[in-house]
């Protein structure tokens, strides 16, 4: 590492599943520098860093908020301490990583969003499956036409999962869907209502089975389907086109986006048919089927680099605080809905960034 | 066939798709003699049966009801005209089996099913899943309570699917589902309200992707997926129960049934936790997976069979009328939600037989 | 059936496990006329034809002979007795299909060639596979030069089987796979040597599991694995090529063909390596897979439609006598290197036809 | 870890495609002391340990044997480099962990085998596959009789795989199915002979596919096929018994190991068949397949483990020099044969341990 190239001094807060994995992604990004990693147990901090790291472990948070070597903070604490230490970090300066959902409420999450505005810092929401080779391809399939026109989106995210202990599997899974339809739709597409419908059979106190329909504002409905109780594991997304219809199975890793020539389409008939009826001709389009080849890696370090470069470029990133906004948007009208009858809620709108608050270029010591 | 044993004489009425199915088994059935193939349109009925067969081709349905010789009728018209064709057979004192759905709707349904019971005579759905040796399987596990509690059922049957020019993908595909369902669910669980979300993306006047909950009288919740546009066909659906779980894969010949010993366990824990709140203990079970080995034979066939032997016995058959009409009533509340805001919709009740609606003993001549 | 329409009068012989198959498609097939179901065992001919079909069951081999309505017969006995029906056909003056193997040797094989020659009438082998939209399309991917130079061929064909009783695994099995590759190779390449090594370990008497690598005239290796013993069911192949490769899995309905735009290419280097040997460049392609759109026909009316188009064109079948002979030669030679050592045993060379051998346009009375 | 509880000093030597491997597990296995990773390239090197690592980089081989604080060396060089590197770090009285091959040819091998008896030292292979939970379950299922009889072996393991500079397939490859076939064999059966039948069709200079057969002591045969061309990537394994058999799929993680209840038994008839020969009846078995529950643990952990509890308790570890010397002495048979024409080719016998040869315990300092 050359030394005029600057690197952004970073400390991991969290040590639980998710910290290890920003830490170690953290390591092997040039532009980054890993000061800390950060946990109150500070024991289990110092067992994720073994014997042979230079690594900090610590156990204060405001010593590493103190810490001018510190620039940024990637936070993977549990999802009810989301908003206090991000803000925390925030007020102290710092560029701010944060787990998904960036708060607990759609109020928290914008004045989150509101601080980083104000303070001229990033806030990005570490969306990391908006990261992968595949949501960038299905990303470049929607925008670029290939699809042609979107008509339905079905996500499946479903295993035996852990049940969580502050949030039921909507606000625990359904974050990594929404956030997905939010990086792919086209431009100007925004949801409109959520509605959901849930279960708890095994009496944990929270959801442990959501389904959830988005309605979007070209008309088009995407579904979810979220389970933490399937003994099998499947995660796949189908998103319909009218010229290409497009599956992404993430367990296939050989195999993980199928586009498929294949459809259906309506034409009005000339005439009425013998029941009087406006017809319609229906024809069907059963082609090829192509499976580009993707390359396989880790998207957690095209996370760290996308941070690092937004801070060391001072521009907003692919994932910034009102796409964390908006998911929590989405989320709060689903829970809404659940707590209801399961009818349409409508979806909160994400206030625009006022004009100054433009990320300044952020000047990183070396 | 010793001629002491009586047959069952039968007339199929509809040479269109499914038809063919019901008079190639029909000549299987040793208890049947097929005695009709009937369609308006004769020369296609010639050509379903071919130059070798010496089964009758018949235009006109009135012959068929006029002949003695007849004691059945199999009708695989389209579903408009399933309730005029049902209640002519009934009321010319024939037997009869229907595709699916039963009629058009819930009051008509009803009437077949009083007119049934009012001449005595069987009146059965041609729901050939419950048919299936995997049916048949899962019932047992559910009712021997091999699986435990019931917990949820999830179903998904999309594949690029023939837009119907009479009835919606909901009408078209979800009757496979719920009749499944019903066939299944522990004695003295019904259904008690529905809702349903859906899409028309390619125009076609009618909904071609529906996501339906049922809410069930145990409190269990059961979803399905039905949908046209899908490039890939899948067929599944999974049974989680407190002991084990069942996943139904019926594109997987060799092994269409997987019970999964996995799942997820809570007891409320004896103290509160940090917070305060009623703690649960939460215990996961990941134990092994055992696939049955399941024959595979024509569903088609044990369905002529039960046809047969429910008229030769004189007994309700497994899918009796009173089953489609539930179907019937699921699929009207769904419509009634889809046409609306997708809101819950109740369920109507299926009435009771009445006392004297028994069936008699029949003779058939041999 | 217009009456001008000539049509071929036939008989199948052998109501087993095949023969029910031919009948039916033979009924099936327009320029066809299904005269008799032959079998020793007359009531289960009776049986498979049923209690509603005009076609004649006869148990006497010798009346359908003498029936100057049948112009061909299709043998589907016992492999032992193919040599005996066919040639007593043949000098009846009869076409004939016949089930694989041909003959249980080469040499007798070559006898109903050579009499098919002579009496000017079709020899053709049922190598149901080749008549597959699969293997066609694989025909033109080799020939067509899609896949580049051919790099080696690979089949497994393995499944709980029937144990035969009177033919080990390869002669069971391999036919298949061997008719397939001679179908598909390009023009002018054939087998050369054959190896081959097997095992017993359930003590049937005969080889139960066989591996065989044919050596092809162009230096490429074709293998070969069939096993009556595996409790799974495969059934695939792959042809690679330095252009492209292609995956046949025929147990995959809806992706038959996967074509891999994937390999690997040596360049020879332009100096020698460090270790002063002439090296090589290797590079490596990866890009798409494309799974082309396969219709799903039954492949045995196709064989059913050539039959009786080579009949009446007079002309020969895509898979005439030679080509059984062919198979037949490979057999022989992997038989005598499983009773040796597993060593390579020349394949003998099928003769060609005579001038005076062309079919002769045949009159077939309508 | 406590002062009192000794570890192993360890260096690992080649930070090329599996050596970062083998450093990275080293780091967390607590009986070890990850004190080098030496590599000529020390560029490499020190890229491979990061910028966040208190591990030593070297480049010198004769730095890290004059280390007392190093007992013991884990080499992954290239293949033609092991029996030097090897048999320096022995002179030098350190244990030593080497990948597959153990040496270029069984004379080397042995050499290697007989000098860690004469000092004795540890040498143990990096059979890594053998210390997967899988093949753990399949030596239990084979050893404690579950299978039943043993009937066959077969192994696929085919992927675009690196055409290596300096071994065939055949050396890259089979080495992992060969170790797995000896750790899991039941005792006192081991290989005879071998044949190999192979293909260059790239003009790489060696062979890219090979097909090898093994012929064992107990008279079943296992059959490999190693394959650096084919467009999918395949590791699947068949192990065929009298009571059961089973699949090894290693691509799927979620049911690596099908245990079918399925087989065909022969016995010997009390008659004669009508041919005059000793007939069989053949019966078969068609039950359930159970997917036992395995545990996905990284491999290497535990073969680091084994390395050093072996060396720290004075003792063979489970695959020893002897195992990695069969392991040689069938890859020469079969480079012999695959040379020749395929014939098979005894494989030489492995010599047993003098009586003088035990490890001494060894002491280790803290």
């Amino acid at each position: 590492m050359s030394p005029e190239r600057p690197r952004v001094g970073l400390a991991v807060v969290g040590a639980g599943y998710w910290g290890p994995n920003l830490a170690r992604n953290a390591q092997k990004t040039p532009a980054m520098r890993l000061e800390y990693l950060c946990d109150l147990d500070v024991e289990r901090a110092r067992s994720v860093m073994g014997d042979y790291s230079t690594v900090r472990v610590v156990g204060s948070f405001e010593d590493v908020l103190a810490d001018p070597a510190v620039d940024a903070v990637a936070i993977a604490t549990p999802a009810a301490t989301h908003y206090k230490v991000a803000m925390a970090a925030l007020e102290a300066g710092k560029h701010v990583l944060v787990e998904k959902p960036l708060a607990p409420s759609f109020a928290e999450g914008r004045e989150l969003v509101e601080a980083a505005d104000r303070y001229g810092r990033v806030l990005m929401l570490d969306h990391t499956y908006c990261y992968t080779q595949a949501v960038g391809y299905l990303r470049s399939l929607i925008r670029d036409g290939e699809l042609g026109d979107l008509q339905y989106l079905d996500s499946v995210r479903i295993n035996l999962g852990l049940v969580q202990r502050d949030v039921d599997v909507l606000w625990d899974l359904a974050p990594h869907d929404l956030s997905i339809f939010q990086s792919i739709l086209p431009e100007g597409v925004h949801p409109v209502a959520v509605a959901a419908h849930g279960a708890d059979p095994i009496r944990a106190g929270r959801a442990c089975i959501v389904y959830l329909t988005v309605r979007l504002s070209n008309g088009v409905i995407a579904h979810v389907h979220v389970n933490w109780l399937s003994p099998t594991k499947i995660r796949k997304m189908v998103i319909g086109g009218s010229a290409r219809t497009v599956v992404w199975d993430d367990l296939e890793p050989l195999q993980r986006l199928s586009i498929y020539d294949r459809g259906v389409e309506c034409t009005p008939a000339e005439e009425l048919d013998t029941a009087g009826r406006a017809a319609t001709m229906v024809s069907y389009r059963t082609g090829d089927m192509v499976a580009p080849a993707i390359q396989d890696k880790e998207a957690l370090g095209a996370v760290m680099a996308e941070f690092a470069d937004s801070i060391l470029v001072g521009r907003q990133p692919l994932t910034d605080g009102r796409s964390g906004l908006q998911v929590l948007a989405m989320l709060e009208a689903a829970s809404a809905s659940l707590a209801g009858g399961g009818e349409f809620v409508p979806v909160r709108e994400v206030p625009a960034p006022t004009s100054d608050a433009v990320l300044p270029r952020i000047e990183v010591p070396a």
